[in-house]
């Protein structure tokens, strides 16, 4: 099946304690579709200034993913700024200069219409919705979103969320929207907005997947040296929306395994800066941490009470 | 098989963002055996003053926990109070009165010497290991501890932690005694100090257990309303040990299912002040969670990548 991401392209310079980089290949379609693309075919569309190094996207193409929906203007690529604190959970960000990304209204390629799996990236609720209008008859939509929209374009939002089948927030992003402390009682909350399954990133402590009947949860997998967590998200979503469109199975059991994938991958993200450790990881290695990540979680009911 | 719990036995008071309550029946013997008894006969050793509420804890007896370590003496209780912030997770103490508990040495009675399973709830370490060496040939002793004990007495706690099979510490705890920020690698440096396994308890993000080969995690059992999260870790560890004493198996596979029972029972304990939810919780409600939780950390590998 195809896999469709609208998302942002961006030049990043990180600080973390350790080590900081400059101008780095960043944005969600970038993690995105560096993740997606071990499991299926990827189509982007984006926007990049004409400072943008595209040869460094090559790796993409050679693992089938479609540039025809990215545009290249002139003008300087959207680049942000931050830097991590000492337990590389929590970061700030340090600047955002939109640039090309400002104009960014997204035009999906006829020959992208009938798309079957949409990932709408973190962008502006209604070029959100936007996109979604332009697709045909998608099979499967997820959303994924952030504070700043929540508290600034709440209506846009809702709008966008009630049209999609799964929504990925984070903890606080949770509680901010549904207006609940409480996780799960935040996540039922926001599955009546309309979304069937929402997916909860937890960072070091993994993610979870709820649905109105069902609560799943696996860790992170344990990495002893995280090096840059930006992008740990989008390649999550990218790998967990490529599995999908790969598998062609929306069933629970199959959605859980596509969370696992996604776990796996941002493991993989979080050990490099940019995409470097994105660029070339082998089928091994990947269904390797597949396969700890089970075992972690490996658990049967033997002698009951 | 025979549970034998070391610990204490207090009067808390117990300030949360809603309610607070004043000299209510605490202590980790208190919750270990609370939730210990519903898997197999416990044995308490401890010491009370003679303003202690006996009659408050006849439940256990009912449940075959016997009290004949229990020393009774003129004085006042071990006396606790502590607050808990907005968010539940973190706690303040605002007073320890010691009390009669400041002579306790504990004496095992003779009938208790062929105890099979010894958990060593958190005291001072100099005692924990008075007491490992009355129990005659243990099959499987555990332990707890704290950061007061890690800051203070680190050469005794070095030389009890050699001595036992499983030590339960928090994430904080791990970091401290390890002096490693990573989790992992932390708990597999405490695994060289002599124990056989670690668990990490993790507040509400679940438990984890370290071996040298392996690693488990299930997330804590999802709470709507957490009232009180006062002696949920020794909850943990004694529905833990309980269920490993009942089924007497120590392979990593049973000990995954006792972790999981004891995340089960310490999702109970929350649900109240004291012991009031562990009184009378049916097999059947414990079982309820137990399979609910499998359930939230079920995932087979399907079609891999």
């Amino acid at each position: 099946m195809h896999l469709l991401v609208v998302g942002s392209i961006s030049l990043d310079s990180v600080e973390t304690p350790l080590d900081r980089v400059q101008n780095v290949i960043g944005g969600s379609s970038s993690f995105f579709a560096s993740a997606a693309s071990y499991f299926t075919d990827v189509r982007i569309v984006g926007v990049v200034g004409n400072d943008f190094p595209l040869q460094e996207l090559n790796f993409l193409k050679s693992r089938n993913v479609d540039f025809t929906g990215l545009r290249i203007i002139p003008g300087k690529t959207f680049r942000w700024g931050g830097k991590y604190f000492e337990n590389m959970n929590e970061r700030e960000t340090l600047f955002t200069e939109l640039n090309v990304f400002q104009e960014f209204n997204p035009i999906i390629p006829v020959e992208y219409h009938e798309s079957e799996y949409v990932f709408l990236a973190n962008i502006q609720p209604d070029l959100q919705l936007n996109v979604l209008n332009q697709v045909k008859t998608p099979r499967f939509v997820a959303l994924d979103t952030m504070n700043y929209w929540i508290s600034g374009m709440l209506p846009a939002l809702k709008k966008i969320i009630s049209r999609v089948d799964l929504l990925t927030l984070n903890d606080q992003e949770v509680a901010q929207l549904s207006g609940e402390k409480n996780v799960l009682t935040g996540a039922r909350k926001i599955l009546k907005m309309g979304p069937k399954a929402l997916i909860v990133k937890r960072g070091e402590f993994g993610a979870s997947l709820v649905t109105p009947e069902s609560f799943f949860w696996v860790p992170a997998f344990p990495v002893e040296k995280v090096v840059d967590p930006t992008g740990a998200g989008d390649t999550f979503a990218g790998a967990f929306m490529g599995y999908l469109a790969k598998t062609d199975d929306l069933s629970e059991a199959n959605m859980r395994r596509a969370i696992v994938y996604g776990t796996a991958l941002a493991s993989f993200c979080v050990e490099d800066f940019s995409l470097n450790r994105l660029r070339n990881i082998s089928k091994t290695e990947i269904n390797e941490r597949f396969l700890k990540l089970l075992d972690m979680i490996k658990c049967d009911s033997g002698e009951m009470l």
